[in-house]
């Protein structure tokens, strides 16, 4: 007979996901409520209020897509393309590759622009390759996990208005842990996860979308098969090709109007609004800076250890750090140690880093200096068994 | 500042979410765990061991998808349906609109075949249209909270392999209230959701799916840019057009490959291996007999109060009743009344049953006769003093 999942303790410093807030994990054990309950409508409302502070924004749609970080970029791309519309995407990493992926099945005509990886785009390059192109949407990540570098965004949103595009932003590992006024900067759509900087499960997706964004998705909407009212008119821009991701019906379903679409995970929501809610608590600034200190420390005992770090260090992100497997190290056998001896996962990587490099993340509730001192000293000791 | 979410005790009978059994929401709150820990592995396949035992299957394919139970019907749609396939939905419900939509969405040609609501196809019915419109896929809802109805499927799957038409059942509301053998009645692919039946919270949906249907999804099996190998070839047929919910990708990601693709949602993981453990600790026979016995007592007190059924009452599913709201009686004002006098929730309608009826659900956790009395009693009180 299979028993009851029993988790060991782990100290979860990869890429993500990591160890959750006690206070998010123990309000998932909370009682359910109906998705039309005056209370849990007040939650929901409380979400969208607490993600607007998360997000630095006054977007009116600011909510959550019911799946881990992937599904909101799916809802923001098959949501904001239409087939034939010009997509451009700046790859540094691996989720560059993702949102190449994810635009041309929802039909778009894709440019990628590679960049090397361990590097960024320097923001004339965008100018550029966007005044060329002349795309409808640029879809970019923040900070891509896969190569541990950030992508400066200050000017882009600018950039993208000169030139009558939407620009959207996936943010799934930088929310939280990185500064990122989604008004200020002019961004069109942001997506995020819980499981990195905000320090909850995966499995819930904040989003938001300004009124650039909004138009265009009103403009496709189409009321669901056994919804419509006699009389009701459909926009007019082709169908969204996904009804579970269509962020017009989601919004219609955040909105006063509470039009039934899926029923709303209602413990990811509990959760969602727990993480956002410790975040503001802390201080968007505060923690900004508890990321930063976290990386300072990291990065300073891995080059007391004698390790070289990963990639363009101007534009690490301060969540996560490239380090260099030593010739020689099974990098794959330290990992193993680390878990097994230590309780500790560092993170492996992908494509064309794969065996090249480890992954160690200072995430959310993990930014901490006992967590990045525990992880140092394992690491430490395991490399030292094996010289 | 906005506060920490308090939940109040509700008992919700309505057609789902349902309260989630107090050992499930227990689980959510054990600590994470990284996707690829060999412990988190063994959960993933103790969770499609356990699955099976729920569909009665020896599907090598069971899994969960990570969304509502809606993420589910469009992942088995999206995965099946190559744009241009015919597809027949037997509507019978809101539900089955929502399977004619999604199936709209993915490209294909659809067939709505309609019955009365309140009433459900008689085989022959099904068989005719099959073997008139050919269809590539029969899309059908196992039972249809919205009119309360479940449709007879025994026979179903033998009608689609004999005219070669592959078939898909959205066990959304049956899955653990209902018996559905999905091997003995030969169905192809079968999805649910946690938050019905299986006593969970929304937001993790099982699905299984046999060689039939793998056969066919494989052939379109496309690997994702950024993660192909050199060399790699990709399926023949046209691609899938989701990402999030292609599930070539999803079966590569829960093989022991364990190809990246999402991150598993943790607790939500946790939740759901738990759902599937006490309903197979209780016996699948007897969980249907509970819910069988909790629908008969809901019905004689109705029937006692004078109260009027909705619908065939020989199709009616065990674990949902649709009750006539009186002649001059506000339905919603009874509702609210049950709500806030005694912290019940039970169930609206939608489209031509608005204002008509009230749906009461024994589902899951709530299939026991305290919950049924307490409701009879609270709602026989509500209707004494609107006399």
């Amino acid at each position: 007979m299979i028993k009851r999942v029993e988790p060991p303790e782990r100290l979860l410093m990869g890429p993500g996901p990591i160890n959750a807030d006690p206070r998010v994990l123990a309000v998932m054990s909370l009682p359910l409520l109906g998705q039309f309950d005056p209370v849990f409508r007040q939650y929901m409302r409380e979400a969208s209020e607490l993600y607007r502070g998360v997000f630095q924004t006054r977007n009116r749609w600011t909510l959550l897509v019911d799946g881990t970080a992937r599904s909101a970029i799916e809802a923001a791309l098959v949501s904001l393309v239409e087939p034939g519309d010009r997509v451009l995407v700046p790859v540094f990493g691996r989720f560059g590759h993702l949102k190449v992926e994810i635009a041309k099945r929802c039909g778009a005509e894709v440019r990628a622009l590679e960049a090397e990886w361990g590097t960024v785009f320097p923001p004339e390059t965008l100018e550029k390759a966007i005044r060329e192109y002349r795309p409808k949407l640029v879809a970019v990540s923040h900070g891509d996990t896969s190569t541990t570098m950030a992508q400066p965004l200050s000017h882009l949103g600018r950039i993208c208005r000169e030139s009558d595009a939407l620009l959207y932003v996936d943010a799934t590992a930088t929310l939280g842990g990185m500064d990122l006024p989604v008004d200020a900067w002019q961004l069109d759509v942001v997506s995020a996860g819980l499981q990195k900087c905000l320090g909850g499960p995966p499995g819930s997706a904040p989003l938001t979308l300004n009124e650039r964004a909004a138009k265009k998705i009103e403009r496709r909407k189409h009321m669901e098969e056994g919804l419509r009212e006699p009389g009701q008119r459909d926009g007019e821009g082709p169908v969204i090709r996904s009804n579970y991701l269509d962020l017009a019906m989601i919004m219609d379903y955040w909105s006063d109007k509470a039009l039934n679409h899926h029923t709303e995970a209602t413990s990811m929501l509990y959760a969602a609004h727990e993480c956002a809610r410790i975040l503001l608590e802390e201080g968007l600034q505060k923690a900004f800076a508890r990321h930063q200190r976290a990386s300072d420390e990291l990065v300073a005992g891995l080059k007391a250890m004698g390790l070289e770090l990963y990639g363009d260090q101007k534009h690490k992100m301060p969540n996560v750090t490239g380090v260099v497997i030593p010739r020689g190290v099974d990098g794959e056998a330290v990992r193993r140690a680390l878990l097994e001896k230590h309780g500790i996962e560092i993170g492996t990587s992908f494509g064309p880093l794969r065996g090249r490099i480890w992954r160690i993340g200072t995430m959310g509730y993990n930014a901490r200096p006992e967590a990045v001192q525990r992880t140092l000293r394992a690491l430490e000791d395991v490399l030292a068994a094996r010289r």
